[in-house]
């Protein structure tokens, strides 16, 4: 049997870039807090164990690693001092150690087994991930001995063959856990920032005599994120990725680079979205619903054959059944449209429970909070809710009944009966012109004091 | 005089990469089905007859050919027997066949005239519409030869000097109606697959002592749909057409990437349109109009100087005169705006006709559909709605007449009257307090109740 | 000290490509008029006078210049012939003299002071900005000797090794101001158009012995206007610089290609911008706030930690406190919000002060016009009004007053009352059978009289 894995997530940089009180590796990507999309690669390996490192008095962070172990970086020493600050949590695992970057999200599962695989092969003390760089000037270069490396050189240290070399240092590394211990304990910090560089334990291996090598992976899998400009440049290429998933799916999208899919978003075949729909995270989508254009969409289970949108908004704790239309300007906030529901014009409906087949007027409200408590909005199945209308929770709207339009309900209709919660019309003929001329003289007073 | 043309539509493939229960050609492009993209740079052609051949069991696909004339691909034995299957609905036919693909719905007319005149110039058996590939390597090639074609060679059968031609075959081809008979007859299935190969026209024609030809046309013409994926980028080439042609109408789009316009858009010159607007089909703007950002307008006529939007909907059967304003979160549906007439803010006008200058005040609602029927609502010239009324269809609302803010008419209000239909304010002093301690208290034990 | 730099903008041509009724040079790019953001750029070298030189009859442009003088150019004979109708209005100028072009609106302030600079230090007659052009086919060459520009050859005129020279005219000039009126007095218009132009100042200076130069700047800043799909591109232009700008501050944007940013729209740190929003001219954004998806946002101040949209639209005049949340489907117009009010759902307050942690309830509407004039409502602090309110302006809610739902409210409410404005709700037992009933046989009737 093959001895598990480990993966340490390095998570304790600054990000002074960023200009935010937010840490850098919780800014959101996809839906998910940036450290998220690293922990889900390395999961998906199924490790024996992930250690987190943290900088001191970062707890949000700190919580974003949980339910896995983190260690804390007292004082920032460089890459090769935040992974041996994880020994002792690494204590007494053999197998391989991946050491990954929290802010460094587009690295994939598959990207890393291949390393791991590649390792375990050459029974390499350390493995690196290198990538062949568009432009490799900022990148220390990996030279390659008969498919074996043999050293990393710092962009700055090398010379013109070295510098012609375009196979780039990632970063990330497979290091032997036997050897771990012994591998960090022999880097120095004889440089100029007096770091100590996770870098430095290839020289580390070859100097005593273990095998190092280096697998290449895709340049944009390795993008680290220091500004809010590259934030967005790593949040293109994971929506890149997200749409091309979708449209093996079977998902039709007229314009995708107008779909703002979040990491979990999960859709089956046959869904038709249009252009500018943004998912955040928590939502599923079945099979032959169409999801307009301008829709946001959150926390929510959306059923088959549905029409959602245009400009509907669909919050967090969501159910919508299979053929229910929600329509232009409506609001769900953690309600449950039964199969066949109709709400397709100007509704807010909070907390409410809307059964099958039933119709919710245009301009209807579920009028849920009273500035304390929210509370519930429950109409039965078959139900017809007049236009304008008030339902003041908690309320209950029975089976088959009708509320009449423009009526504010306050207390329960039972099953069947008609609620009217409104004033008779009155009319009185001719009355207008007196009306607008008042109107107008208030109108042309309030201008005569202005310009006064 | 010219002997008329002949189009045969090929539509019989399986589609079976869209995982979709919707037929591959019927997919949506800029508004309509993607056959009809095909259909609409055929008919203006101006041929004699058009033939589509679709799949048994088709029937959606054969309606879409409607009301061109159709015959059906009993088994799927490729391009050559499909073409076959058109001959009886060409009996009689003796100028040009051109032979084209519903799921290539790039190609216009201009190209496939240049074909039909270049093969009627060169008396041709047989015509290929070619193009330069940047990635030549899965197409055939075409040999050229003292500017004739001399054959295609499979990218599987060429040899070096053939594979570094760039010159390839889009399968479109134009063949003599005189001969067209005979060709197809000689086409073998002698191949893998034992299916018979339109493309063989060429060699058929050549062993019979014809002139065969290729005209070039743009790679991105002819562009085949197999995925969804490719479904969206013909989607992008198409729009980039239509938004250049409209920049050249005159029309201004501060960001034409997201401007999304249907094959049949029509544009006067001087229109305004912001970004994010959607345009289904069937939808004509007048000139000095302004449709702002995030609009969603289909089958709508919209007259001169309106100002539309932001977040306006506009539905089909709309029809929008001069001058009209429509404003953010309101929905117009088989709704006429006579000239002048404003609906600026949240409202529903669904079936309504709302008369020249009058104003619809913000959060009305055309109560326009009982759970059974749809009724008309009928507002006349220079009228006045007050907010958030609810005007219950069929209703009619006077000329120079005003509704109150907040009423529910269920009655016609003559011209020149005033209507109220709301419920007289009471205000209780001092009252506020013990309700809210009231409400307060309800949320408490609420809490309570949950917490146990 | 150095002497004062003057500018001339020149503002008189056609713009008939653009097929509209509104003047070229006034087209709105990022929120302002083309020609403002020349007129910025040079405003920032802080000229001791700009002049415009401006068509006959074209007022709306002339005005465009206020508060800068501007000459009419009667007669369109060219570029050279437009600069010397400015010389009156730089009687008695002496120092460098700028001209650039209102329809070339991307120069910046950076490019022009480095040209003045570059004069002044080579004490030159004529100074040129040039560029390396990416296609130099259109545009006149730079010859340069010795580090001095030696001669403008018009393109039709270069011969095969002027024709290699990539380094091209822009047509932005920098001219010494005491040799601006015999410099351009010296230009003939011995040519095919028989005008006068400004390039040929190179030549007289040269004949006079003069000193002339060339500065290289970007080709991007030299794009001229003469189209709606080039204005689109400079809009393109623009909007990078502007976003590159807002990641700078510290702004987070996910999707930046789909945030529309004005040209005087300010930012501080740690601002969250989901996709799709504009923000017209004059917007302000504070610390920590978030303006998720889909919102249109124009002359309005924004708080700190206030949460905006998604599907906000605020519009001119309007002011949100801090920690104020405007929800989905709301609309302010000229309306203040008070720290930490709320209106999380459709509404629309138009003309309205909202008090300090008031709660606008869903389907609220200011009620703020009567046909005749605008009238303001006024909110307490801490005030709840409840949705579906209708509150008709002019109309105060005082401190700690209750609306409650669906009330139409006409008269103030004291501070601590409870406000009702609507009808008591009435249920009719087992009555919505025989209603159905009646409403489908009506929509029955109605079906077969279209029918007959």
């Amino acid at each position: 049997m093959k001895s598990p894995i480990a993966v340490v997530v390095l998570a304790a940089g600054a990000g002074t870039r960023m200009k935010s009180a937010l840490p850098k590796v919780l800014h959101p990507l996809a839906g998910w807090p940036m450290v998220r999309h690293v922990l889900e690669s390395a999961a998906r390996l199924k490790p024996s164990r992930i250690v987190g490192v943290v900088a001191p008095g970062a707890k949000d962070v700190a919580a974003a690693f949980a339910p896995h172990s983190r260690t804390v970086q007292r004082t920032p020493l460089g890459t090769g001092h935040a992974t041996k600050t994880a020994l002792p949590a690494l204590k007494g695992h053999r197998g391989p150690v991946l050491v990954v970057y929290a802010d460094a999200p587009l690295i994939t599962t598959a990207t890393l087994q291949r390393l791991v695989d590649a390792c375990r092969k050459a029974k390499s003390a350390v493995g690196v991930l290198g990538f062949v760089a568009r432009d490799p000037s900022p990148y220390g270069r990996l030279i390659m001995r008969d498919g074996r490396l043999e050293r990393i050189v710092e962009s700055r240290d090398a010379d013109a063959t070295e510098k012609a070399i375009d196979f780039c240092n990632s970063g990330v590394m497979c290091l032997d856990g036997a050897l771990i211990g012994s591998l960090l304990g022999a880097i120095k910090n004889d440089n100029v920032k007096s770091e100590f560089y996770l870098t430095d334990a290839v020289a580390a291996a070859r100097a005593a005599g273990h095998v190092t090598i280096a697998v290449e992976g895709e340049e944009a899998e390795f993008q680290g994120i220091n500004s809010r400009a590259e934030l967005a440049v790593a949040e293109k290429t994971l929506q890149q990725r997200l749409r091309a998933a979708a449209f093996e799916a079977g998902v039709s999208m007229a314009d995708p680079d107008t779909v703002w899919l979040a990491a979990d978003t999960k859709f089956a075949a046959d869904v038709t979205i249009g252009p500018n729909v943004r998912f955040g995270p928590g939502v599923s989508v079945a099979s032959g619903t169409e999801i307009r254009a301008f829709c946001d969409i959150e926390g929510a289970r959306i059923g088959r054959d549905a029409i959602i949108g245009p400009f509907a908004r669909i919050r967090p704790g969501s159910d919508v059944a299979d053929q229910v239309h929600i329509g232009n300007f409506v609001e769900l906030k953690a309600t449950r449209m039964g199969r066949g529901a109709k709400a397709n014009h100007l509704a807010y409906l909070g907390d409410a429970d809307i059964g099958a087949a039933s119709n919710i007027g245009a301009g209807t409200i579920a009028v849920n909070y009273d500035g304390y408590g929210k509370w519930r909005t429950v109409v039965g199945a078959d139900a017809f809710v007049g236009s304008n209308s008030s339902l003041v929770a908690p309320v209950k709207i029975g089976r088959g009944a009708n509320v009449t339009a423009g009526s504010v309900i306050t207390e329960d209709v039972p099953a069947g009966a008609v609620a009217f919660g409104r004033a008779r019309q009155v009319t009185k003929k001719g009355r207008a012109a007196p009306l607008r001329a008042k109107l107008k003289a208030r109108a042309a007073a309030a201008k005569r004091a202005k310009n006064k």
